[in-house]
């Protein structure tokens, strides 16, 4: 596997564009994607009760199992709450890519991030949306016009690709992605869409991309808020004319390998980008009962109000550490309790040793200064119940 | 019934002293309440995994239906995460005071809050517990020095007391609380104190506070973590010489009306006390078809850290109140949903409608920002599932 650019445009026959069409005031904020050829998709989404009008719309779509031509991601307004008139907005911008793209409304995804409560205009965008789509083009510029199209708060594009070699043939995965604000208004959406030009049957495709977001997307934490719009989408078109990756193959593990390098480097990219963040910890848990143990526990740390203000201090404060595990649901005997804090700066690694077997060790405060006040810092929690791991990835 | 002045010692035969033994570095911390005659007592305790060796001996007794003479307060060092030893030292502090007062060491009840993961400074607590001991005292002056005693990083004392009339006779019910800090370390623990000179049945006892911290302290959110020490006791020591209360009598009801007042005013004192709170919220729910549902919605909305960004910036963002509704777990008809801000200063009421029957409603965004820079806010959330409610404080 090898890291390459043109992010969702660099699998073959995938285009890009983004512009601005007035749903904000100034900034870029329609972008759409397409496929050469009809393409099979996959798609995770919030699981709030209050789904937006596009949300609500692309699950139909996938399960249906509809095939895809295209995806239009607004971003400045969430057709959220928008009611009846919000559900047929949506279905306008589905129908004004899919006209200009000669096909059915159905083969068309639709993502919106922005303000709740407000509905879209309509018009501006379709108006607008013909301009986008005269200026569809492959390539890494496309790429990166449309990865920032979908930005809101986040301070920095969010994109990625890798090619892997199947069966002889290259194929290709790329993505973008948008994070979620801490602080600013209405805008705490996480949009994650990633395509591929690998030949893989539906179910394979399903199963690689719940699976992947269950150790990624789903492992990070920034301010706890599960939104009406969070979408994660997969399109694979098969150009890469390998052949087709099922899931008991070997090929599938290769795949999805890849898929998880690219959706976790998103969502790292996420978490680093979270509003107000100097710093990110990556909680790794091994040695637990289940993945279920892990994953809980893992998670809890990154998401303690307590711990992040510590680590935001420098403050070596392990109990807080213990604390979040403490209520975290997960099981786990106290007794085996291992804590290491790790960082490393150029060739140098600091490690601290915080707990032994449940007891806690006495360390060097002045190393433990420096390592906090690093970027980066690792988190390691050993437990002695079973070979269950997790990785959670937070900030302060 | 009515408000009195006194706190934990405004019930009969119950007194209390506080002074500086060490721990700390200047500031009182060691306090001791005791009741002139054996009490029975019922306890919550943290659902925390790691329990600290107080709560671990506080459960011991609450399971054995022990009889209290008085219990030891200590702040400054936690006593959690100090494995054998820690539960020596929890001994010899129970036994230091049984000995002063001539029970058994089982008489004693023990509550530690502070850092965790350090030895307690047992003969200083031992030598200073005398000077204490010899200090216990009735009336005002005793249960404000208490009530000092037991702060960490809280700015302002939390006590009360009220009197009622059961069965001809005046029963007391006296209370000290210490809050939950947000950013400083190690001191995220709740302790709540109540008294009562009532005469009821054990079970009763129970009952009322198991209850009554239901809808009080468990619907408080300041920072989302539960500590290893957090700890709420009750005593009884039955000298107001009233007939004893049971379950399913009247008196029970007005007991328990009185004793939620008491924990209601200790829980809204600790999230107005909250580490850099500007603004208490007060989130009711109605309408509700289970309690359960309503305690679900109503508590994600005040642990909605997006929402509380948003309280603090004085900004109406109804969509973080829906969003934080939605991924609350808590089941509810999304088209029924109202929400209404309230605010009054003076005699002045402000009151704006964000949403009826599931759609957005426009409001005056003058008297949003009016209502919502005061420093208590009302947030009314109506459904139509059932008649069950419930009501939750958070601060911003």
């Amino acid at each position: 596997m090898k890291v390459i650019n043109g992010g969702v445009t660099a699998p073959k026959g995938f285009k890009a564009a983004g512009a601005h069409v007035g749903i904000k005031k100034a900034k870029k904020d329609l972008c759409l994607v397409q496929s050469d050829v009809l393409a099979q998709f996959a798609g995770v989404f919030t699981t709030n009760k209050f789904k937006a009008a596009p949300v609500l719309w692309d699950m139909e779509l996938a399960a249906k199992q509809a095939k895809i031509k295209g995806i239009v991601v607004n971003s400045g307004n969430a057709n959220a709450c928008t009611g009846e008139q919000g559900v047929k907005d949506n279905y306008a911008l589905a129908k004004a890519f899919a006209d200009l793209a000669c096909v059915a409304a159905d083969n068309v995804l639709v993502c919106s991030t922005g303000v709740i409560g407000f509905l879209m205009p309509v018009e501006k965008i379709t108006m607008g949306m013909k301009g986008v789509y005269s200026a569809l083009a492959y390539g890494e510029d496309a790429a990166v016009i449309a990865a920032e199209t979908i930005m809101t708060t986040d301070t920095f594009m969010k994109t990625v690709a890798v090619e892997l070699e199947v069966g002889g043939k290259t194929v290709k995965i790329g993505g973008m992605a948008k994070g979620s604000g801490m602080i600013h208004p209405n805008m705490a959406t996480l949009l994650s869409f990633v395509t591929t030009d690998a030949v893989i049957a539906g179910g394979a495709l399903d199963k690689a991309l719940k699976d992947s977001v269950k150790d990624t997307y789903n492992m990070i934490s920034v301010d706890g808020d599960t939104s009406t719009n969070d979408t994660v989408l997969l399109l694979a078109n098969g150009l890469a004319g390998n052949l087709e990756i099922t899931e008991d193959s070997e090929d599938y593990v290769k795949f999805k390998e890849a898929l998880d390098y690219v959706n976790k480097k998103l969502a790292i990219d996420i978490v680093t980008d979270g509003e107000g963040a100097t710093k990110l910890m990556e909680v790794c848990v091994c040695g637990a009962a289940t993945d279920c143990d892990a994953r809980a526990i893992s998670k809890s740390i990154t998401s303690s109000s307590l711990f992040k203000a510590a680590l935001f201090g420098a403050d070596a404060n392990w109990g807080r550490v213990l604390c979040a595990m403490g209520y975290s649901g997960g099981e786990f005997n106290i007794n085996n309790v291992g804590i290491v804090f790790r960082s490393s700066e150029g060739d140098e690694t600091d490690e601290i040793v915080l707990m032994k077997n449940g007891t806690p060790v006495v360390f060097d405060e002045d190393i433990a200064k420096r390592l906090l006040n690093r970027n980066k810092i690792y988190i390691d929690i050993s437990l002695a119940d079973g070979c269950a791991k997790a990785t959670a990835w937070g900030c302060d």
